[in-house]
């Protein structure tokens, strides 16, 4: 059985405490946050501690905090013998000069309290310097998903980049995309299976193969009216470049 | 029962043929197309049919090929008794000059013939001038989709361009997501669940209620790291205008 303390409040401390308490393999000793307010309920509260100074000694720290504030929580509780990994995208191994047991447990997923999630589909990016410490997280990794991966920061760094791109930015071109139906009176729930469908085609071809459109099939006609009927500058602008970027990809093959 | 002819070789025409074949309340009687090297095996050879001129009387025809070929198809097979609809997003009802029985039959949808498709989750808009008309092509609808929507030419473009944005650009995300994967060792797989994950969330919330990232947060540090680290000219453009469009998207609420 492993021990972990969970610090942080948010969509990813969340989930996580979700996820290591039913585990039969973890043991989630305490969850610290500074605003007790936000303690999920599902978790006793006995277990909810408000003074990181009072953290009871555990096999793993994960400190799941904003990334301008990891520095400061590890701070607070790093001591020479404690693992303590962050579950930062960006964030370096090597974060703070304080004394502890480095290390990176970043579950690459998008989290959300009000909705739930299948942990054990959720890929895991662990890093540490020594190798006991990487059996740990992997072991701890490996107790509640069936996606682990070692993953040096720089790899990270580049996976984070490309995250961006496929859920940042695709979830922006929903907003959009529901801004377009909403303003011409259209049911946005018309498109939702077009866009289900989009994100399962990737699960058996590759991206480059599932392209359509009038970008990719040069038909510039239809490219000029949809830039007319466009007035956003914003979406106008979208459009333009990402009609670009297809049509010189193809170039490029 | 009512009878249908489907004209078209390519993916639309390949998924409907297949949900018609299959369907209690249909007929398939025809599928005509130029090259008979491109008929499904699903179909019997003797209902496939090269010679447009010789197809028999049906219910409904339906015009499955690309949006510039599909004038020149109607004027063939056009006759003031027939009903004939074709299956495009942006094509008008009023399309040609000819004399027949004008509809459309827009399947909103990205189908690739490699990858099967549950027909009865597909929208389908339609659109007639005569009532009749509509009540026929609303069965055939009704009897493979159970996502049937009446959409006047008008509404459908507005669709179309929404569309262009959910799906085309979203692909293309993807496209650029696996590059930057690729061009640094990584195994575009670690991202899938991610992928799925974004577009499962759009159907229990808003699209502006699920933006995520260092664009929605204004983390400056971050966006100005990715920037740094992305060579592609493509990718760099995508980068800033998305990231603005969040940005300014938020300044407005």
């Amino acid at each position: 059985m492993i021990t972990i303390t969970i610090i942080g409040s948010g969509n990813v401390a969340y989930h996580l405490a979700k996820a290591i308490s039913i585990s039969d393999e973890l043991e989630l000793v305490q969850l610290a946050m500074r605003d007790i307010e936000k303690a999920p309920t599902f978790i006793e509260k006995a277990k909810i501690e408000t003074d990181f100074g009072k953290l009871k000694e555990v096999d793993l720290y994960l400190v799941a905090v904003a990334d301008n504030a990891i520095e400061g929580v590890i701070e607070k509780i790093a001591t020479p013998t404690r693992l303590i990994a962050h579950t930062s995208g960006t964030s370096e191994l090597l974060l703070s000069a304080a004394r502890y047991r480095k290390g990176v447990f970043y579950p690459l997923q998008t989290f959300s309290k009000t909705k739930d999630i299948s942990f054990a589909e959720v890929p895991i990016c662990i890093e540490t310097f020594d190798k006991e410490d990487l059996k740990i997280l992997k072991k701890c990794a490996e107790a509640i998903s069936n996606n682990v991966y070692e993953i040096s920061s720089q790899q990270r760094k580049v996976l984070h980049v490309a995250a961006v791109f496929v859920n940042n930015f695709v979830n922006h071109l929903y907003v959009q995309g529901e801004k377009i139906c909403d303003e011409n009176g259209i049911n946005f729930e018309i498109l939702k299976p077009l866009i289900k469908e989009t994100a399962a085609k990737i699960e058996i071809l590759h991206a480059k193969d599932a392209q359509t459109g009038p970008a990719k099939r040069g038909d510039t006609t239809t490219i000029n009216q949809h830039l007319n009927f466009l007035k956003d500058e914003n979406q106008k602008e979208i459009y333009k470049i990402i009609t670009q970027s297809i049509i010189n990809n193809d170039k490029k093959l």
